[in-house]
């Protein structure tokens, strides 16, 4: 407890430091996942990639600049399936996100079902399972359309297996399971090989279940010298002959432009027919002179490497910053803790119970902005209370330290109040 | 009669041509409504109009190359409030086409309702009208949804509003009906004043019924100096206090690239508030490059304008040839008879009664593709079998040339078909 003390002895000055942090009327963010500005210029030239008017015209004759081409341009598949790590006959390009992908799938199956099963709308009960923490928007996904979230623990190397293969194997309304399996938003777990392979070999009880497997960071890491690689979990699945088991995902967005970009989604052949379905009616085609910029920009899977090489350069000082200061103002208490990825775009940052929402909100106060307590967990409640998302990739180096100076002296603020309290309630 | 006589005389002759043709073995295409190429090579500049950095950063500091801006660049909302007659803040910039749009709201209305109603897919039966003969798209969507479809008939100003208004006031099943007010697919109807203030009235059962109200070629004038005009719908529901009634859409998928363009939807505040609620979950937010570019290019309604007048240079003589093909080959034997659209994309053409299923066959076995029989009435069934949509515009003019000559041919020679089987039918 002597840690303790030295900290309860610094609450004067802590207080003193957290009032000039506020009379300085910040307005700094580390809400979001967004790249910084020095990410967007590398991609610049990807604007200019067409040139000619024969650049126009892409294999088999397609003119980029008319209808058609409902699945995407074929080289536009070999650069996807390149960066997926899969083949491109099992990719569909579509538009600037894939978060709308996983929407526009769960909306379908929601009115149509999956692959002929009853349209999920129909049934009493439809769940999801959701490793946590985990990711906001797919959360917001399932709740908006009202799936019953389960809570999975995400351990070291991936979900709580032996959780997953129990519930979806007794369970037929469980229909789907969120994964993002490399840097995962916000811990940075990589999932290991044993769990992707408890993954392929999964046997639900729903036939219409799938793993919503969004692979958003597959070739975002920080150190490319020490790239972390999990395997493609659409082979394993066809080895296994589990092959319509997986949607598997993937963006350009923090890659090229975000928002601006192209992504997509591998599956199975019958998987394949199911979506196309659905995506005939819905649309012509997307937008094959974007896709068409990122083929010609990036060519293949060296060049997108060689390119995240860039945007590593601009990220690594910024997550090592923010390891820097957490361990210089936080490790010596033991009163919290915290990730150290290899690759994404996310710190995960655990306080003591309970002091989650309190620390936000302080920050609030001193004019930072950090995702909102809960925001990780489904339904937005954290049941303990602690995760708080840190995104340090916008923020310039010096902001980012700033902000790090306060969050830490926040942290500590709100733990002295906790152990004071807790002091409080033992003596009662 | 002796028309006729003078078409029967002809038979061995035009069987002749048709074997001529078929030798020929021809590839035509007359079957979808595409640009021409020379139509999209006056957007090329659109592809360099974002030269400077600072051309990247849109009003209110936005950088369009990041994350954000759920309903679009506010400069983009203007440019398409002028081409769509209506006011910035009551639109919502979309992706690439207004198709799109109209599956999302169709498919929000099924698992979500509008604005508060039950959800479509909870209700026994949900129903649309579908002005007929219309678009195969917009009745593709209600088709894919399960929603039953009630072909109300198309007259020379509109759909029949005695029948709409009637429907709509005693049938709380019917949701929705699709329109495409000028120029309409495949008609070129162009909606009365008359029309359009009394689907502004309109009192429908249904509080969740929506006019889909797709301008799809609301600038798409063949002549420039005789523009047709319509009223804006939106402003007269506002008016008369009806505001909640119509979804209007536009899209620049046929003015600048297809299928890579920008498209939007125009309502009023409380729907655009019921369709964030859902856009929040489904994306962070539309391709803003592509947005930024449009603005940049066309500047504003006079500058689209002026460039729909190139357009209409090149497709008004692919237009004028299909009436003067169609009036010299057919109109002496008033055997058929067909649009003359003033602006749009395509010329309806109505065969004698059960020919229509037949003259395309026979087409298609001729090298020429047409649009499929029944493709513009609900579930492809067109009562009559009588109508054809012509799309001449992705056509060169020799080809189009070409492709009508066989058509007129084809055309008598299914008509003297007709009336031989009626001669023996009338002799039993």
């Amino acid at each position: 407890m002597n840690e303790i003390n030295r900290l309860l002895a610094e609450k004067a000055s802590l207080e003193d430091a957290y009032r000039d942090f506020k009379k300085k009327r910040l307005k700094l963010d580390l809400s979001r996942g967004k790249p910084d500005h020095a990410q967007l210029m590398l991609s610049m030239p990807m604007l200019d990639a067409l040139t000619s008017e024969a650049d126009y015209i892409a294999e088999g004759g397609i003119d980029i600049r008319n209808y058609g081409c409902l699945d995407g341009l074929i080289e536009a598949k070999r650069l996807m399936a390149e960066v997926m790590e899969t083949s491109p006959e099992w990719v569909i390009i579509f538009c600037d996100s894939s978060l709308n992908i996983m929407y526009d799938l769960v909306s379908k199956s929601m009115t149509h079902g999956v692959m002929g099963s009853t349209p999920w709308c129909k049934l009493p009960e439809v769940k999801f399972l959701c490793p946590v923490p985990g990711y906001d928007r797919h959360f917001a996904i399932t709740e908006y359309f009202g799936i019953k979230m389960i809570n999975v623990p995400l351990l070291h190397d991936g979900p709580d297996m032996d959780m997953v293969e129990e519930l979806v194997a007794h369970d037929d309304s469980i229909k789907g399971i969120w994964c993002v399996p490399k840097y995962a938003n916000p811990t940075g777990t990589v999932y290991s090989d044993e769990v992707c392979v408890r993954f392929a070999n999964l046997k639900p009880a729903a036939k219409d279940f799938r793993v919503y497997w969004d692979n958003a960071y597959c070739v975002h890491h920080l150190d490319m010298k020490r790239p972390c690689i999990i395997p493609d979990i659409l082979q394993l699945t066809i080895d296994i002959g589990n092959p319509d088991l997986v949607y598997k995902f993937a963006s350009f967005s923090k890659i090229s432009f975000s928002g601006s970009a192209i992504s997509a989604l591998a599956c199975s052949p019958a998987n394949m027919e199911d979506v196309k379905r659905q995506m005939r009616i819905q649309t012509i085609g997307h937008n094959k002179i974007n896709q068409l910029r990122h083929v010609r920009f990036f060519k293949n899977r060296a060049g997108v490497l060689q390119h995240m090489g860039k945007h590593a350069a601009i990220l690594k000082p910024k997550f090592d910053l923010v390891q820097e200061i957490l361990n210089r103002e936080l490790a010596p208490y033991g009163i919290a803790d915290w990730s150290d990825p290899r690759g994404g775009y996310f710190v995960s940052f655990n306080t003591l119970p309970g002091l989650a929402t309190k620390v936000i909100a302080m920050m609030k106060e001193a004019g930072v902005v950090m995702t909102e307590a809960g925001a990780t967990y489904p339904y937005h409640l954290d049941p303990e209370d602690r995760n708080i998302r840190i995104a340090p990739t916008y923020a310039s180096l010096d902001e980012l330290s700033e902000a790090l100076k306060i969050f830490t002296v926040v942290v500590k603020l709100c733990t002295i109040d906790y152990f004071e309290k807790e002091g409080k309630a033992g003596a009662e």
